[in-house]
């Protein structure tokens, strides 16, 4: 997984079915104090996650597709969960 | 999925069937603004891209095989759509 | 497999049951004489692994799933062992 | 799929059946003019490519495989043709 | 596949029954004249390589685990060769 901060939508003619009325969303990476490393990626929502929000995201497939439920999905990046905080010990 | 633009063709003599009639596109890899990184890679077209349009591609080799709809398919990277517009928040 | 160091927790709003109650670790990327290369990931621990704990991961999707002995489980990365010691020949 | 040139070929004591009698070859890569980026990869044939051949080359598992015809093939690279043109649009 | 040389090896406690009685190496990455990269794997053995060892290393999880002969191995790197000799051309 990877932390990154949801910074817009992409909208696109896409021919798959699965993509129907699905959110696109680009996906700032960042560091784990929230800094913005300068790489993105487009990732499906599972969370309902809007622009601003700290998220977490699966960048592998096989994941990617079991958290959609559907095998044969797609995607490689996937939305999972919003961040509520990050500790990192100072040693 | 990342973002790109079709720059031009490649033509091989391919010994496995599946590149039957199928196109091989060049896409030159894209940041968000739409300027090019540099990179490329080469995908297999399945929304009848042409030189210059801008495209998501999937670049996962069992994604492009569902879309493909061919679980054999020897493909890594897949043209799934044609960008209409990118809207990146300011904040 | 990779070597690193755990540096803390990372806590997120997770909708896909298999995240309840696991642990998301942080993971220091190391070299072989356990200095941070300044990259992290975030991973899943099966070994009980605490802050401070130089740890082997396996970052690949397939192998994660075998450790947790679930074959959906939607994970890339999985702390397997604590480094006991590194061996390396001057030659 | 990635372009390339052969270089030279690689010999070594491998126990798996699956390479006996296959050849491993050594391809620099290349961008699309033809140059070498100084990169390399080692990848089994499948077009009877020689050195100084231009190839095309599949660098993923599970499509390596497919073009084997073995799903139980340990390779990840895996030569598909040898190119005959690259055409670049100019815009 | 990779080329490599044997540095060392990694010691560590680890829970998974795969793991039981196997040798994890520390593989130091080299270029085609066998000139490390600085950059480094662990991998596990299958040919009997020793500290010094020029090796072939197939990094990939499923190519690594029909080489073990267990679909569900838990590794990513496995050592598949020792080298003889590398024969590039001048051209």
């Amino acid at each position: 997984m990877i932390t990154g901060v949801v910074s817009g939508n992409i909208f696109s003619t896409i021919n798959h079915p699965f993509y129907d009325g699905k959110r696109l969303l680009i996906v700032d990476k960042t560091d784990l104090n929230g800094k913005r490393t300068g790489d993105y990626l487009i990732a499906v929502d599972s969370v309902d996650a809007g622009v601003g929000d700290p998220v977490l995201v699966v960048d592998e497939g096989n994941g990617a597709r079991q958290i959609i439920g559907d095998p044969s999905a797609p995607i490689r990046s996937i939305i999972v969960g919003i961040i509520d905080s990050v500790d990192v010990s100072p040693f």
